[in-house]
């Protein structure tokens, strides 16, 4: 936290409000955290109430990304904070964006386990699914931890991270596509699971997205859309 | 534009670089929208050199997205901006987003008519595409025009026209299903098709996104994850 002076405020007042933002970031996150490890057991164990939960949950996340944003709406106006202060309340605004929708994923493949899964599925896709949702979840406690301690080394190792995902996604299509040449039965069913395979993927991408904001955060450097490495020494 | 004051600052530099920064977001979106119909008319026609000039076209949308939010960040460090001047730059900074990843979707759909998909799709999965697309066009271009005239009814009628491309969504995943069934040599290709539908509906959702943020401009009143209806009169 070198390069951040988020202690050094004139105003404890202002220091508790800040302080109140990242916390509040921290509890959203925690709660998607845990919508995305029920949607991915509840899709390898089939468990429809567990698959329930996790789009229920939806409504606390809503409100939190709401509230959040209302108090750096808040912050700005009464505040009006400069240089990393500012880039602060910048990295909460886009963060909360992309964690909603992460619960958003996370949401719509409970509710197609929920609806429209009944039984189990094939065992080798299972282990499949399984490990890329591990990869998936790693990425976004990581993404948080990063974000809690503010550590820029934890954000670049979530960024080249990413293309473990992107490869085992890949690989999952690839074998889908041979389950349904093989039985045309099964290709609602197969479809489903290709969706939520891209669902995991976007999450992937998406805890990406978080980690590049908490570089701009400590940097002050934009990274999106570029080749990040050349930024990081 | 009744509820806003833009053309009421004391300083005329500061209406100069909110003006700036409205018609940079149009631009971006000029951009973004003629991704989108190259993309769904690349993929119609199988063109893939108007699919090829889709994604190079990335590069530019990007920048403009880094750039907007510069811009951004030294009015809000700079102006402190209240009111709707404040709340315009946030929703200027939400809108970015969603249309940057518009671009990205347009984009993805663009590289894999240039990439994946050799020939020409079936007629009635042209033709289905073909709808679909428009549907998605129509409602980027009203959402646009409700950003550059602040138009609170527009950008309702977007919000409620999003429920026409869900639907279109629906029966278009109904009809590839029969097709993979029919054919299982015709899977890979037809998930691609799946896939580029799939990229429309989210296309859908995020220019419901930016109708969002125009009626909070205006109104002040955050209508995300509500029913909406209820504050519209």
């Amino acid at each position: 936290m070198a390069d951040l002076n988020l202690d050094q405020h004139i105003s404890q007042q202002f220091n508790d409000e800040l302080e109140e933002v990242r916390s509040k970031v921290l509890r959203m996150g925690g709660i998607v955290e845990s919508q995305l490890s029920d949607a991915v057991r509840a899709m390898i164990q089939g468990d429809q109430n567990l698959a329930r939960e996790v789009a229920d949950r939806d409504i606390e996340v809503n409100a939190l990304e709401v509230d959040i944003d209302d108090e750096c709406v808040r912050i700005l106006a009464r505040r009006q904070p400069a240089a990393s202060d500012l880039r602060l309340v910048m990295a909460v605004i886009k963060t909360i964006t992309d964690l909603e929708r992460i619960g958003d994923e996370a949401k719509r493949v409970g509710r197609m386990v929920e609806t429209e899964l009944s039984g189990m599925l094939a065992e080798d896709i299972r282990s499949e699914i399984g490990y890329m949702g591990e990869l998936v979840q790693q990425m976004l406690t990581r993404v948080l931890n990063a974000f809690a301690r503010i550590d820029v080394d934890m954000a670049v190792d979530v960024i080249k991270s990413d293309n473990n995902v992107d490869v085992k996604y890949v690989s999952i299509t690839r074998q889908l596509i041979t389950h349904m040449a093989e039985d045309p039965r099964s290709i609602p069913t197969v479809l489903k699971v290709q969706w939520a395979a891209r669902s995991m993927e976007r999450i992937g991408d998406r805890c990406q997205n978080i980690a590049e904001y908490i570089i701009y955060l400590v940097k002050g450097q934009d990274i999106r859309h570029t080749e990040f490495a050349d930024l990081i020494d």
